[in-house]
């Protein structure tokens, strides 16, 4: 997507290798209207698959999924959120995430009254790179019973295997940008 | 707003006289139909005071005020996000809110590059009660120089005292349902 392709090379902030800020317009800071363009994109995307719910995680995925929704016949989204208590309560699907950004793991969960065995699930989120949090949001939805008819990312690191470990299992994994390669200059080299 | 107000009747649940989930489309399960409608609102109530960003907090407001951006002129969102590390880096702004419902304080910060002293900042966010949140959001508006606009709520506890401090102090804050008393059947009584 040469937006949003434009937009990170205008204002992403490559911190080293492996790490890249989006603060500006993506996970910190929110460009509504880049965001509206995304949204677009995923509509287009996943527009013959029925999509019942969107299921994304609390932050960043949020603003992202809303705008799909909208696009997708006003669908229900629901985010998982970060499980604070510790307590795991009767009603909810859980699972473990490890978060190689914060290096240790947490616990997200959903309600069970929020996502059904006849739900088609579209999984939308900024970021995919090992592939943690998007694995943590299809084993909730295997847990519900519901099916999962693939995912959105907004911008995939490609030299981190998260992509093509889910789309050689067969599942639709659509990232709107694939970043290959970033160096020590701070240049960003895409594949897509 | 009379929309808002049949929705919490029809899928609120009031946990206790202090507590009214409202799980099913504010802050789990997003109901983007009804946002839509809140964000119109929030536009109106605001569109002449010449908003140049909006803050919010994660996770829950960031869909509405993403929303509201988007009726007014897709100006940007910044969502403050709370501060996991302990440690504070330089160019953030920062503030403590002390969470009644989790009973601790956290810390929560903004990137300085994200507020900026010529901006008129309006706040969203779903729920105000205390108003720990909003005064936090307050302050650091203050720090950044910004003009503090005013504040779109959602659903405030009337009950509690945090809207009626901050009238008081002259800031324009408008909530679009205010909830006056729940009692221990379920019953909701509304202000306004």
């Amino acid at each position: 997507m040469k937006l949003l392709k434009d937009k990170i090379i205008l204002e992403g902030v490559v911190v080293n290798s492996e790490i890249l800020k989006v603060s500006s317009f993506l996970n910190h800071q929110l460009d509504v209207k880049l965001l509206d363009a995304i949204g677009d994109e995923f509509s287009k995307l996943f527009c013959k698959k029925n999509v019942t719910r969107i299921l994304t995680i609390e932050s960043s995925g949020i603003a992202l999924a809303c705008v799909v929704a909208r696009k997708m016949n006003n669908v229900p989204v629901v985010f998982a959120k970060k499980n604070k208590s510790g307590n795991v309560p009767e009603d909810v699907y859980t699972t473990s995430i490890y978060s190689f950004t914060h290096n240790k793991s947490y616990d997200i969960i959903v309600s069970k009254n929020f996502l059904h065995k006849d739900d088609n699930v579209l999984i939308i989120d900024d970021f995919l790179a090992k592939g943690s949090a998007l694995n943590g949001l299809i084993d909730i939805i295997k847990q519900s019973g519901a099916n999962f008819v693939g995912a959105g990312i907004a911008i995939e690191k490609g030299f981190q295997d998260g992509g093509k470990k889910l789309r050689e299992q067969g599942f639709q994994i659509e990232s709107l940008v694939i970043i290959e390669k970033m160096d020590c200059c701070g240049n960003i080299f895409f594949k897509n």
